[in-house]
């Protein structure tokens, strides 16, 4: 069972999609990686930081989930971070409505002392030298570090970026980031020029049309489930990335076999995410609904052709 | 090994895309499921119409691809179809720039005699009652009717294409033009509702996305290759749906799982097809390059994660 530090936001969602909307509902990127790991035998840790808006009873679900949440500091007199955004009708777009960074604009994060020997690192998406803040509090090389991140960080602190990226051993971003990224159409050239850049695994996540992994001159893709209906988008990437690093710290094995298992747990996390709004979904997951919904994911992949 | 009709457009095609452009060149619906269904054991006949100004050498193409092209009607002092096309940076979207129907206009498909007892039938993407006028010659029900339509015949033949629909037994349509025919944005849901028209399989192609089999409960997922680059995608959807009939019918076995291997060398096949203009790549294919490339698709998409 392996240790796991994952840095991200802690947060305030306000969701709107053509079923609903939502108030001012649990949401953050560290949220939901933590939730989708707790689904495997992990030890893990969130880092983050909170307001003094932030209710107890949200704290307590994470630590219900088994995470160690000493690294999660509350600012009494500050306020929770708060994203607001709407989904259009075909759900693979939307509009921020509003960011409030409020408490995150100053957060220094701190690593608790019993998880600077973790072996994993997921490094969710926050300015980059908050990133490089936790990896510099590791005391020894992680076995492996997964860094998810977004367009804004390129637009705005790419040589932040740049430094982060040298460092880690995975990078998860979507399609579209891939091609700002490096110039390049092709994803498969894309990744090859982002593996130039550090990492040595490129996941790329596509939403509706799956995920993508290369390394070196090896591929492997994993659809998303057609589902009847998508209720809400948000999280599904950080469930995606925290269902691939929660896998992998559990088996405690990064070989690109373990991967190939790890996009294939992450996809099936991502399945249930968007059933429902916000954490709605993965707060109530069972063992039993994973393991049903993975042989699904088999059905639609798998066959038998045998070549000579 | 069995019989396979193959009702569908020879034609020219004049082709722009940011790698360059072409002259006139051989193409057209029937010309690429033929070339497709050629890497099969199967015993093809081309239904279709040229007119005195297409070459020969076209014409001697097609037979030595094994395809008995008696059921291709010569117009001398008639013109061949032409379509031209420009392709936009991205490649999923083109231009048309021109169309002449030309012979098309007043094609009566003639199936030869020794081919109306043929157990497999591909409807090529035309209108609608020429594909119907097909189905009327069959002297016996073929065991397998696959359909090709577009969003152009939904848009004017919107009776005369339920006709069809409603006496096939496969159809193989775009994501969007699922959309359209069922008004449906969950693409489970839309194959659902297709099912209902008639066809008991509905296979939904989704260009670089891949491609899905739908049938009852049943659905499975082919990835489309990640590609350095895709040099011109025409002929691509045909060269698919090639594959995939020409497959089944040299099984001669038409289960859900044999659709799925089917899938999947459809999905090879057409990988190739957009290496180079036109029937370039089809024209020299050598069943090695085919096997080879198969195993990359079991790379990419295989997995073993045991369920207990």
């Amino acid at each position: 069972m392996g240790k796991l530090v994952i840095v991200g936001t802690v947060a305030f969602d306000a969701i709107e999609t053509p079923f609903g909307k939502t108030d001012k509902i649990l949401g953050g990127a560290a949220t939901f990686i933590g939730l989708a790991a707790s689904q495997f035998e992990v030890d893990s840790a969130v880092v983050s930081v909170v307001g003094g808006d932030f209710p107890n009873e949200y704290l307590e679900l994470l630590e219900s989930k088994s995470m160690d949440i000493s690294g999660v500091e509350v600012v009494p007199h500050g306020k929770t971070f708060f994203w607001s955004g709407r989904y259009h009708n075909d759900m693979n777009s939307r509009d921020t409505l509003a960011t409030e960074l409020n408490v995150l604009a100053d957060f220094k994060p701190v690593v608790p002392e019993n998880f600077k020997d973790a072996d994993y690192v997921m490094l969710g998406n926050l300015h980059p030298n908050v990133q490089l803040g936790v990896l510099e509090q590791m005391e020894k090389k992680p076995k492996l570090v997964v860094l998810d991140t977004m367009n804004f960080w390129m637009d705005n602190t790419w040589d932040e970026l740049m430094e982060v990226i040298k460092k880690v051993d995975v990078i998860t971003i979507n399609d579209e980031e891939a091609r700002q990224l490096t110039g390049e159409h092709s994803l498969k050239v894309a990744a090859r020029k982002i593996q130039e850049m550090g990492p040595t695994y490129v996941v790329i996540k596509k939403g509706e049309h799956g995920a993508l992994l290369f390394n070196g001159g090896n591929a492997f893709f994993a659809p998303a489930l057609p589902l009847e209906e998508v209720f809400d988008p948000t999280g599904a990437g950080d469930t995606f990335a925290g269902g691939f690093i929660g896998y992998l710290a559990s088996v405690d094995n990064v070989t690109f076999e373990s991967m190939k298992n790890a996009i294939i747990y992450g996809s099936t996390l991502a399945s249930f995410c968007v059933e429902k709004f916000g954490t709605e979904r993965m707060k109530h997951l069972s063992a039993n609904e994973v393991r049903k919904r993975l042989q699904e994911f088999k059905k639609l992949t798998q066959f038998e052709i045998e070549l000579t």
